[in-house]
This record gives structure tokens, C-alpha cells and sequence, in this order.
């Protein structure tokens, strides 16, 4: 692979093209039994697949401009359902301003869909998973938890008042990707690596902590309120929650710690809250070290294990 | 769709990135289900869903630099098959000279992958399905009917001679994208449309016309002796397995009548063939009239016809 600027395994590919710039790439498959709840509308499942792709842009800062959808689907797939899914899609392309420009349909036992999303980007400005430095600040765009307590609704029928299960199977239904978040810290040029935490918390870390070969230590966990009560209601370990979750579409960032009031600013000009949860460390492990509790090893497991 | 050089549904998308430059996409997802005969090894599939991707790329002669693969598989598919099918991915990426930069893993009930090729093309280089003109000389890159009565031998268990049997069924299992050929066709300027013929030379007729709006008179039916031979055998109509075959990888192009010889040279310097077959009507008729037989109607069905 001659010309990649970034490192395989980042959350996009990006190919040199020429006179500074980067051609942006990036594929996501989506399957229903795997990755969408029973719950899910066809329209929802759509939407989702553009959410995951463009989630993936948003942790690089770079805006997607064409999309690509492959669609799989049963022979046997209603005809609305078939409409909804494909208003689905399109209406989480509206939702980023990005086109769809072209796909392909198949036959297939599942509902399959390829979301794959393009955009250009000038060499340099694009935020790697790989560029995390000892004594960065560690930072998150969002709360966590919210996702993982309503797949537990969803999964395994866990009780809990109804206003309460709404917002938390709705984080589940309808995931936001934290598109104009990354595309304004990319700006900052303050930010040192990202990643987004499609696949839980903790995972997101590992990945930074192993790609940029640094450790973290957590000091504050980003707790969602509704998660909090979540835990309180069940007796759940909110940690697990908020680490261990997934399928929730915040943006995992290291920040200079001389130029943090910038990118906080920034972040609340996009209309959002960057969180400061801990810092970067030479020591290449990942410790929870809340106040008033021991510390403790964040383990390097995504959702998928949390789910079987 | 604001920026784009082809209309949807050509056989590759292109955005204008500016500087007089389209960046060229195209994703074409394969299942094993629907797109590979049992016959197929997982490293063929991989191979093929290469082949497929790069093939679109060739009808509009444009060089794919990278390409996405993803991948659902089964959970229990073993790994030696998922290695296998690995590889397959990358010899067919090999052998046309592309890299493949990023992709996805998911579990799916069938084997799907999505195969997604990213070029660069100069803006008005890129041959469009809709450029065709009345008394544009019709051809055709290669010889057809090998793989129709190779599906038949497959699918049907037709019995014909081991020798035969072998080339047939191989022209199924490994099929070849004309790159080369349709780079070469592309520098002429003198072709004046494209489409592969992945459905079959008489759907790609029949696409060609629509989004052309002329008509053809095949005059040659470009019968591969293969095809001829199993015919013969089986008292099949060569016709339909020329006409109504599928997954047989030539371009399908017109060229400038005054302008032929230009085209027919490119194509001998690199390698291959151009078959004429016909011309450019202004009627938006598909009219087979081959000498010593009665005038016909191509009619516009393509290969999943054909198979159910």
C-alpha cells in the first residue's frame, strides 16, 4: 500500500491523491441480526448504516460527501419495508448533508447493507488514532451509558419505568453520529488522535492506547444521567455501562493539555460539551482511577462481548 | 446530487472534485448465495468480487487505485475458508494492480462481500453509458456464450465432453475484468459508450439503448467456439447462450464509424480483440439480422432471467 496517510486499521482509509490532498474512505456493513434489535424499523436500520459510516468521518474530522450503499436483502422482503429502508437511508444522508451517489442491491438471507462514504481531506489535517502523546488530555464528546442500559431493555427485558425505557431504547434506535463536533475540533489543530466508541468505551481507549502506544488514566467517568438511574433502578454496576457498552456514537479524543481551552471552546461553538475525563500517560495501561475508590484496570473488550 | 459528471445508474458513480478531476466509485456486492455456484472455492469468490468491481471500472476506462472490501461471513465458517477467501481478495486486487486499503468484518447468514473500487478520472474522459449516435459502429471486446454454457454444465449438470467441461466451468469460476483493454479504448476518444457485460450482452445492449436513445442492428453474433461446440452438442440455441448468458466480463461499446480503425489498433496493442457486430440505429429498436436468417427482436432481459 503505497500511498496511505493513514495507518490500516484507522477508523477511514485515506489514499494520497495528489497536490496535498487525501481521498477519504471508508466501509461499514451493517447486518439486521447482528446489528440491529428486533425493535429496529426498516427505516431506522437505513438511517443507522449512514449513522455508523458518517460517525466514522466525524472521528477524523472529515466531511463525507458521497455515499455508497450496498443493500443485501431477502427475496421475500416486503415491498414497503424495501421503501422504507431505502427512506432510511436517505434520510440519514440529508441528516449530514452528504449524497447518496450510487449502491447495488443483491439477494441475501439478511438484510445486509454497505454503507461506504468518500470525502477529501488535506494532508496533515486529519486526526489519527496514532497521534496521542504522554500528558495529552483525555476527552470524550458526550456521556456514555445510555446504549448499553437499553440494549438490556431490548436483550434481556430489564424493567424499568416507561419514560425511562423510551429514552434509553430510542439511544439505541436512533444513534447520532457527532459529525460537526469532529469537524470542528479537527479545525482547533489541537487535537492529537481520535476515534469514535462504536464499539464501547473501553475498546475505543485500547485501540488509541495501542495505535499510539501510550496508557490512560481515567479520573472522571462520563456518566449519562439516565444511565445513573438505569444502574440505581437495577442494581447494575453503572461502570460496566459506561465502559463496556456500545453501539454509541461519541468521539474519543487526546487534547494538547496547553491548548485544552481551545478545543473547549470549540466544541461548545459546535453546540456540544467536551468532556475531560483523565490524561494521557507514558505507562502504556489503562486505570479507572475514580475519587474515593480504588484504582483498577479498564479491561480491552468491546460491545461485541458484552452482547454474547 | 449536485456534483455529479454520470448520471445514476451508469456503471460507476463520479463526483467532481474540482481542478477538472471526478473522483470515480463503485461498490458491487457479491453473494455466495445468489452470485457463486457451488463450484466456487472461497478463494475464487474473493477473487471474483474483485473481478466484478474492477470490470465497471474497465467499461468506463478508468484505473481503480484502491479498493474496500467487506465482508459478512457466517460464524461458522472455518478459518481456513476465511483465509482462503482472504487471499482470493488480494490475488484479484494483484492482478489488476489495485491495493486494498480498508474494508469491514460482520456475521451474516451468507457469505457477502461488497467490493468498492475508488479511481480518478479527467473530467469528459470518462466513457458514459449514454453517449451512443445513430451510425456509431457497435462492438464488442471479447466472445460470448462460454459462461452461459458453463452455468448450464453447473447448474444443470449438462453432459458434455471432460475437455469442453473444464474450459466452460473455468470461464464460470474465473472470470477476467478487461482492464487493460478498456484503458486503452478510453485514450482513443473515439469511443462513444460503455457498459460491461456482467447481465449479459443483451442487457447491456438494451441499457445502452436506454440511456442513449438509439437502437441497434446486430449483424455478427460474436459466438466464442466454446459455446459453438457445446450448442452443437446439446442441440442449444447459441443464440441465447450469446445473448442471454451473464457474468461474462467483455465491454460492450460503439465507436465512431469514421474513427474504427483508431479504436480496433488500441484494442490489438493491447492485447485483444474488437469485434464488430453491428451499428448505431436511429430507431430505438434491438434488431438481431444475421445473413441467411429472418430479422429478430433482442429482447432486454439479462442473466438472473436466465437462472430462474
Amino acid at each position: 500500500m503505497p500511498r496511505m496517510a493513514l495507518p490500516f486499521g484507522d477508523d477511514v482509509a485515506a489514499v494520497d491523491i495528489g497536490r496535498g490532498k487525501l481521498a477519504v474512505l471508508k466501509s461499514d456493513m451493517l447486518v439486521d441480526r447482528t446489528d440491529a434489535p428486533k425493535e429496529m424499523t426498516p427505516w431506522q436500520i437505513g438511517r443507522k448504516a449512514v449513522v455508523v459510516a458518517v460517525s466514522d468521518f466525524a472521528s477524523k474530522g472529515v466531511r463525507p460527501i458521497a455515499l455508497l450503499t450496498s443493500v443485501g436483502m431477502p427475496r421475500e422482503l416486503p415491498k414497503e419495508s424495501i421503501e422504507q429502508l431505502a427512506r432510511g437511508l436517505e434520510a440519514g444522508a440529508r441528516e449530514y448533508g452528504v449524497c447518496i451517489v450510487g449502491g447495488d442491491t443483491d439477494e441475501a438471507t439478511d438484510i445486509v447493507i454497505d454503507c461506504v462514504g468518500f470525502g477529501l481531506a488535506q494532508k496533515g489535517k486529519i486526526i489519527p488514532r496514532a497521534g496521542a502523546k504522554p500528558s495529552d488530555i483525555l476527552a470524550v464528546t458526550g456521556l456514555f451509558g445510555d446504549t448499553a442500559a437499553g440494549l438490556r431493555v431490548i436483550l434481556e427485558r430489564t424493567r424499568v419505568p416507561n419514560g425511562l425505557r423510551r429514552r434509553l431504547v430510542r439511544s439505541v434506535l436512533m444513534p447520532e453520529a457527532q459529525l460537526k463536533m469532529g469537524l470542528a475540533l479537527a479545525r482547533t489543530g489541537v487535537v492529537t488522535s481520535s476515534i469514535d466508541s462504536s464499539d464501547g468505551l473501553a475498546w475505543s481507549l485500547s485501540e488509541l492506547s495501542r495505535m499510539s502506544r501510550v496508557g490512560f488514566a481515567v479520573e472522571n467517568l462520563p456518566v449519562s444521567p439516565l444511565a445513573e438511574r438505569f444502574a440505581r433502578i437495577t442494581n447494575t454496576d453503572v461502570k460496566d455501562l459506561v465502559l463496556y457498552g456500545g453501539e454509541e456514537f461519541r468521539l474519543v479524543v487526546t487534547v494538547r493539555a496547553d491548548r485544552w481551552s481551545k478545543a473547549k471552546s470549540a466544541a461548545n461553538r459546535a453546540g456540544g460539551t467536551l468532556y475531560k475525563i483523565g490524561e494521557t500517560t507514558f505507562e502504556k495501561r489503562m486505570i479507572l482511577k475514580t475519587p474515593g475508590s480504588r484504582a483498577s484496570r479498564i479491561r480491552p473488550v468491546g460491545w461485541e462481548h458484552f452482547i454474547d
